[in-house]
């Protein structure tokens, strides 16, 4: 059984796991597993459990945990993305999904000059992070805050690196800046929307401590600059292992 | 005037550009261009031009060129990626869409042991890809070529440098392999489909001189490991600047 399951911790008592219904389905009908089956269950909060199944009827399955890990497939650096809110929703969703493969902690929809009034389908975007942190092994689910002005969004946060991806002009290479980061560290990343900042947004990030990158010669759409961006700051050890 | 416009080169005789129609509708209708106003047009074959309009009617655009460039926003290493076919198609469009911005050059759908008889929606992708080379201000537009069995692929493809994404295990940090690329290289990257590569399929691009590589510690969708193993690619400099 390759593909982990998700509980949230109030469904995990001691050492007894009940599966949501959902994910019970799952285990009956798509992988018809059989009582004394062992899955993988992760909490969303960095808890991983290797469980055997007690137990299954019609819409539930309870097991019994074998083995507890923590932090299992979680990058050592804490990387919150501030995104722009994209026209396109569908946009966001991708983003979503392959930020939290890619080991993302936190996302944030910006609402900047050149965001369109867009709306986030929230459950939407919550479900479709739920699935990739199952499918890619992770043990913690990345929040995924309400949208932010990029203003209030600068004040929150607390970082020890801050970025601000800006395609145009002399943004040093990416990269060249990830060397300093070192296990534990937080790092925040703006990425604009279709329009990008403006050159005042900018100047404000720039203020509040980000340092201008640049991820590539050719101008990205959105969520292409902040998926590489996450894989750049993410792609090193993990914490606790990985299955 | 901020996106490229497209005209294959059959619409480009002497300094004389004629856009296509769907192309002349979004000149007219979205950017609401003038007799006069300046566009710049690719040709997907390296073809950059600076084009003053001399002429609109309904469907109709054409101009004259003022400026002439070549490989523009084109990466130094040429890339070809073989990404297994996937069951979810809109996944293999969402590679090839990222894959064009960051600068694949060729992309070869393959059928492996664990692709399931999926299809393609060819005329869509290329629509993506074509949408995806106007934004990114690139200058060539990739090949889409027909799906390759693996086997095909490793006889057909003359690489420097020949990869194989594969998460599992051992393999060595893509990064490490990429301080050998230089200008002009030609580079070969496999991704599996969602099922992985067999042992026997590693094997196979092993002996046929892959270099099994890893994107990252935790487990990526298919179509994930392919766009960041683009990036990393392809974030270097372009042959002919940028614009």
């Amino acid at each position: 059984m390759t593909t982990n399951f998700y509980a949230p911790p109030s469904a995990i008592r001691q050492n007894r796991v009940v599966l949501p219904e959902d994910e019970a389905r799952h285990v009956r009908s798509v992988l018809r597993g059989r009582t004394g089956d062992e899955i993988t269950v992760v909490d969303g909060e960095g808890g991983w459990y290797r469980v055997r199944i007690d137990h299954l009827a019609s819409e539930q399955v309870v097991g019994t945990i074998q083995e507890t890990r923590t932090d299992v497939g979680e990058p050592e650096v804490h990387v919150t993305v501030g995104l722009g809110l994209l026209t396109k929703r569908s946009r966001f969703e991708t983003f979503a999904e392959k930020a939290v493969e890619l080991g993302v902690s936190r996302i944030v929809p910006l609402r900047t000059r050149h965001t369109e009034p867009a709306s986030l389908r929230t459950e939407r975007v919550r479900n479709v992070m739920i699935a990739a942190l199952k499918q890619c092994r992770r043990s913690c689910l990345p929040e995924l805050a309400a949208p932010h002005a990029l203003a209030a969004l600068l004040e929150d946060v607390s970082a020890d690196h801050r970025f601000i991806l800006h395609g145009q002009g002399t943004a040093a290479p990416f990269g060249k800046h990830l060397e300093k980061l070192g296990g534990g560290d937080r790092a925040l990343t703006l990425v604009g929307p279709e329009g990008g900042f403006t050159p005042d947004e900018v100047e404000a990030a720039v203020e509040a401590g980000c340092t201008p990158v640049s991820v590539g010669p050719r101008r990205l759409r959105a969520e292409t600059a902040g998926i590489v961006a996450v894989h750049a700051l993410t792609a090193g050890p993990t914490v606790g292992g990985r299955t």
